[in-house]
């Protein structure tokens, strides 16, 4: 219980930047001079036509995508994307390649087998508890696309560099450090990403799809299954998420506008990470639990010497206002999760608990 | 452009209650002291699982439900329900009977197609322009199911009474009318309602599932395609559409506690409708477009002496801060949406403008 507003560590929903929740809030009960809250706008009206194409817009500038690329919103988060994906570009004998690297991979080629898609897992970190990404993948010739998973949100672990495919086309699952770092946008021909982690509330899904690949999807599909449905509309073949694609697009702005792009949301993204990893390196108590190389800039997962400590770490952290550091319930241990909105004064009010902790700890 | 709010007649996303947007608007950034956002608390939370909690338990007071019934929340709007529903329920040789009362109910039956189900249409107003309910309904005895909408948005048609279909599991698409009156639930199988007209924000979709037809479900699905998904897991398999729920419990409480339940939205919301039939009765200028004993209380749906008139009419509302109007884009004319949250304020500024209006076009 606080009057005021605690340093977020949750893994998703996570935090958001002030400055758009405050924008949000202050605009509520009246968007953009219509009389009307966001919520209650007309997604036909071009009160939201001007949200959503300066979402795409936004995206396209960012990302420095050209017209070879749909950006479009969906629902049901990355989920639902892990069905939809062999759905629409495996039919007959294809055969798709994944590389599993956690629950998330796990999942995604889970819904490949449910619709017995072909596919091979070509490369796997579960011999090591999935704490490394593997590399030199031994991608298959024929394969119609190779899925990954960019960072792992229960492991701590996120490909650092992006794996060179030989052409075949590249489908990633960035839910969770979507926009965190500039993207070799020529690797992708999809990106996919659940918002609620880096860019909005949960309920809204990003994906960016390019036109050769989506020229290949199956055709007799249900409609609201079909990526060529969103793409066709602009998303708005029904009602879409508006609430979502508006908070996307003002996390857009501040990322564009007040961050200064990408190259500088991930140069500050490394500074907040290495201070976290660096201070644990140092320390002798935190261990951190992803390997070198493959550490994740978003979400910082380590144990401390005992189960015992670690509940006390934890339950006390929260009474100081430190929230949201305990580890996925699959794995237990402790877990940070800095995203884009994490600042570095909650960054440093962390470092300077752990520091306290570990003290009063030995 | 205004500093006030407006009358807002939107078809959906539509008005919410005042009282349920200022209380999101005034704890947005520190929701339940929790010194998080409700965006950015996390779904596996105890703050969250009050709010997913209660939104079942009123709606399971206001319809008065009992075990037999699961309360879950999706996404993808009705529209993905009409792919969901024959998916799961239809198997093999089985039918489903479908009943065609316009727009929504079309896209209900072209889902079914697509995938290649068996159905029957046994009744359609088609004939006369979807401006009726067909009654006596020669349902088919093998059908696995009868799906109807309940109420039709673009022609302002509604179902006054349901259908006895001789015990064939009834599903009903209610996302323009669902909670704006009691229920005989104890007829229903299935209800299904996007959010944005009577409950939330787009991007949620309430469903209400009988357990002994759930268990008739497909079993080889996707897991986001399952309803078996959403309600083993009290519908967080994955993120669920948080603020949408939260926004939900919100409207639910106000209907409950403000508005005192379902019998009085009823009531309040017949006076509101009645209010405006019965001047268009009396007019000799605007004319209903649905038939008496057809007509909806949801959306009233109008025309004018000529089409000039009407864009008129709509531009000159508009001007004066009745917002919304204008018809469908399918069907043209004018339509006010009147869900639930529409002020009786709101219907006598409108009905005062109408004579204005007619006089002045005289």
């Amino acid at each position: 219980m606080t009057d005021q507003r605690i340093f977020n560590f949750n893994a998703g929903p996570a935090a958001l930047p002030l400055p758009v929740l405050e924008e949000i809030q202050a605009s509520f009960l009246n968007f953009s001079n219509s009389g009307m809250s966001i919520t209650e706008i007309s997604h036909r009206s071009s009160y939201f036509d001007d949200v959503i194409n300066d979402a795409v817009e936004r995206t396209k500038r960012l990302l420095g995508l050209d017209d070879q690329y749909h950006v479009l919103f969906l629902q049901g988060g990355a989920s639902l994307q892990f069905a939809m994906i062999p759905m629409n570009f495996l039919s007959g004998d294809q055969s798709a390649d994944y590389v599993n690297t956690g629950t998330w991979s796990t999942k995604a080629i889970k819904e490949a087998k449910i619709q017995n898609k072909k596919h091979v897992v070509v490369a796997s970190s579960e011999d090591k508890d999935f704490s490394y990404i593997p590399e030199n993948i031994p991608f298959s010739k024929d394969a119609k696309y190779v899925h990954i998973t960019s960072n792992n949100t229960i492991k701590g672990t996120q490909f650092a560099d992006f794996p060179d495919t030989g052409g075949i086309p590249l489908i990633a699952d960035m839910s969770s450090d979507f926009f965190s770092r500039p993207l070799p946008m020529e690797k992708f021909s999809m990106i996919y990403a659940g918002a609620q982690k880096n860019l909005g509330p949960s309920g809204t899904c990003m994906v960016i799809l390019r036109k050769d690949l989506l020229e290949t999807a199956n055709p007799d599909l249900p409609s609201m299954l079909k990526y060529s449905t969103y793409a066709e509309k602009n998303s708005m073949y029904n009602t879409p998420p508006c609430f979502g694609i508006y908070t996307i697009d003002l996390v857009l702005k501040w990322i564009e506008e007040e961050m200064g792009g990408l190259e500088k949301m991930e140069a500050f993204n490394k500074e907040k990470a290495g201070l976290l990893y660096d201070f644990m390196e140092a320390s002798n108590f935190y261990r951190a639990t992803a390997a070198q190389g493959s550490r994740s800039l978003m979400n910082v997962t380590f144990r401390l010497p005992s189960e015992e400590l670690e509940q006390k770490f934890i339950k006390e952290a929260t009474a100081k206002g430190l929230g949201g550091l305990k580890g996925h319930r699959s794995v237990g241990g402790c877990r940070a999760s800095i995203y884009n909105a994490a600042t570095m004064e909650g960054i440093k009010a962390l470092v300077a608990f752990m520091e306290v902790f570990q003290k009063e700890a030995k």
